[in-house]
């Protein structure tokens, strides 16, 4: 008997797991997996609920692992929704419900599909699951508590494959093997206050602050390189609020948001922005206050045997060649980059975080025989 | 019996004319005026009011024309006040009082330089004293209403002085001959929204604004002229108020605010704006609406015979060679110089419109000594 990869979505989307709570969901899957043989251990910290699941030996020299999530976004405004987003209904082959596709279905057909491989041909090294309660939040006590306990454990992945919806269009046509980095400074420039009849007697901040922004904008960062599109550097917002036109203001503020691919970390756009601002400051006396952020820094897991055998496993399952990408927002997998190679497939995002989420159920069983595919390939 | 400039002031300076009020200033200068043998007209418009004086005959082919304003600004906070601001007190050789130095005395001064002069040397030509009650308000139905009335009544002035405070530090240190023109620019820029990171779907206003503000204010507008110093473009302020740091806004406005020389007019600097504006539009995508408002040209009477009569006067009263300036900010000449030569010269105007506004009766007295010397060198 095989585990039906649908059936466990369905069960998955029953299970009222919005951010921060578990839902069931977690328990539902340790009761799959401990009966199929994994090890399980909850691995919560500071109340957010994770799940380890290993089948095979600790420390295997060949150690597959799968991540995911089964929490999910709120349902916004539930009267509108055409079915209950909690009852997993299936209609005309289409499987309705809040986590359809970010990503109760994914975790659904990432565990039918290892339950089933150990049990038909369990393979010489390992299966890991990592799944956590919080990637939709802040994730601080999700995949991240996932990757510290498995740490001190001594358990190990070789490799890790994320199930979050990859697929802008149809099933199979977009891997990602990396993300761009993200970072946002929030600039203050500060002057001199005065009027505008007598510049000489002030320091206009807004000066030096276009100055700096200018220069952070006008040029290009980079022309992208092998894996990546390139970088973005976004103003948006500019804000002095000063109402009178004959007053020099002494305070102004700008948020500059960037996407930068791996010729930057943010260290270097830090350098980058801190010499620009000093330079400026040098001119003109208008200081600055960069007070960045860094939301992740960008990473690849470079074409090569492990990103090849995803791509030709999603290949020989939908017929379609996948786009090799490192587009789009975040995703755990930063987390992961830190200890394996990893590569995320999953199914198509169209309508994740919206009213109606949905998915047809033959996606589901594809996305199943695709991850089979992987782990034969793997442990071939 | 001569007029005592300093009694006058103190009596203005009790009439509560805070702009829009006539306060009585300008029946009390027309009862003088009238009794000295002038002819006066109110010349109110729209509630405004003025007076205009004459002495000796309509359109004389020399005629020497006063131009000041009897309104003051309000007292501000009446309690930080040491003196009644409308008392005219005189305490130790200072007159107290709003209008101290803006401009009630210098009204007292040439109102009793006039009387006195056409008293005792009856001039071959005209003395014309066109004084308003707003020059602190709009302005226009001030000045700008005198000197419509006076063109449709063939009243001519061959040359004005406005006797506004015109000193920086000591009596005598400054005339001004002109100022910079003055205009504003209420920048709104306007792309398409969209996501951080996904910039080709979205269009940055910010990154068109801060394009258009750089190129405006990087580069200095010109080096200064003859008689003025350089241009000058301040932006005041930006404003976008997106709070989000991944979201592209739609809209972003700046106000940008240009002192600018007899090098440009401000439809020269609309057309330079304008056609920056252009360019990044061609090159961007994001539009711009100028909204450009004109405060004033620029002007400026160059030194020859009456501004050399002018500084010849106030060096042989006080000592000092003035500077010939065209610094600071706007005044009535800017109407006055599209009818006849205008020079401005008063009081040292270091308290104007602050609390405890005062003046030292000894600088009042010089003041009425050079408007008299003024007189007799133009007529000699």
């Amino acid at each position: 008997m095989t585990i039906d990869p649908v059936a466990l979505s369905a069960d998955l989307i029953r299970c009222p797991s919005v951010t921060p709570e578990e839902g069931g969901a977690l328990v539902l899957l340790q009761s799959l997996l401990a009966d199929a043989g994994f090890e399980c251990a909850r691995v919560d910290r500071n109340g957010t609920p994770n799940l380890f699941a290993r089948w095979g030996a600790k420390g295997a020299a060949r150690s597959f692992g799968f991540n995911g999530h089964t929490d999910v976004v709120p349902v916004g405004d539930a009267r509108a929704w055409g079915h209950d987003p909690f009852s997993g209904q299936i209609e005309d082959g289409v499987l309705w419900g809040r986590g359809a596709q970010d990503m109760k279905s994914g975790v659904a057909a990432f565990a039918a599909a290892a339950v089933d491989f150990v049990r038909e041909t369990p393979p010489d090294g390992a299966v890991i699951l990592a799944i956590t309660g919080d990637e939709e939040g802040s994730g601080r006590d999700g995949t991240l508590a996932l990757l510290d306990w498995m740490a001190t454990q001594g358990e190990t992945m070789s490799v890790c494959l994320v199930g979050e919806p990859t697929c802008p269009e149809v099933m199979g046509d977009m891997i990602k093997i990396g993300r761009r980095g993200s970072m946002t400074f929030y600039f203050e420039a500060e002057g001199v206050q005065g009027h505008v009849a007598y510049p000489h007697r002030a320091k206009n901040p807004l000066h030096g602050l276009v100055d700096l922004l200018g220069q952070m904008t006008q040029k290009p960062l980079d022309p992208g390189t092998a894996h990546f599109q390139p970088s973005s550097v976004q103003i948006t917002t500019v804000d002095c609020a000063n109402p009178a036109n004959n007053v020099i203001p002494a305070r102004a503020t700008a948020t500059v948001n960037i996407r930068f691919n791996d010729a930057h970390s943010s260290a270097s756009l830090i350098d980058w922005a801190t010499a620009l601002a000093r330079k400026i400051t040098d001119q003109s006396g208008v200081t600055f206050a960069l007070n960045p952020t860094v939301s992740g820094e960008s990473f690849v897991t470079p074409p090569g045997p492990f990103v090849d055998l995803v791509a030709n496993a999603v290949q020989a399952e939908t017929g379609v060649a996948p786009e090799l990408s490192t587009s789009g927002g975040t995703s755990d997998a930063r987390f992961v980059k830190d200890h394996c190679p990893v590569v995320e497939f999953g199914l198509v995002g169209d309508r994740m975080h919206q009213v109606d989420e949905r998915v047809p159920v033959e996606q589901i069983e594809t996305l199943k025989r695709v991850y089979t595919r992987i782990l034969q390939d793997y442990f071939a």
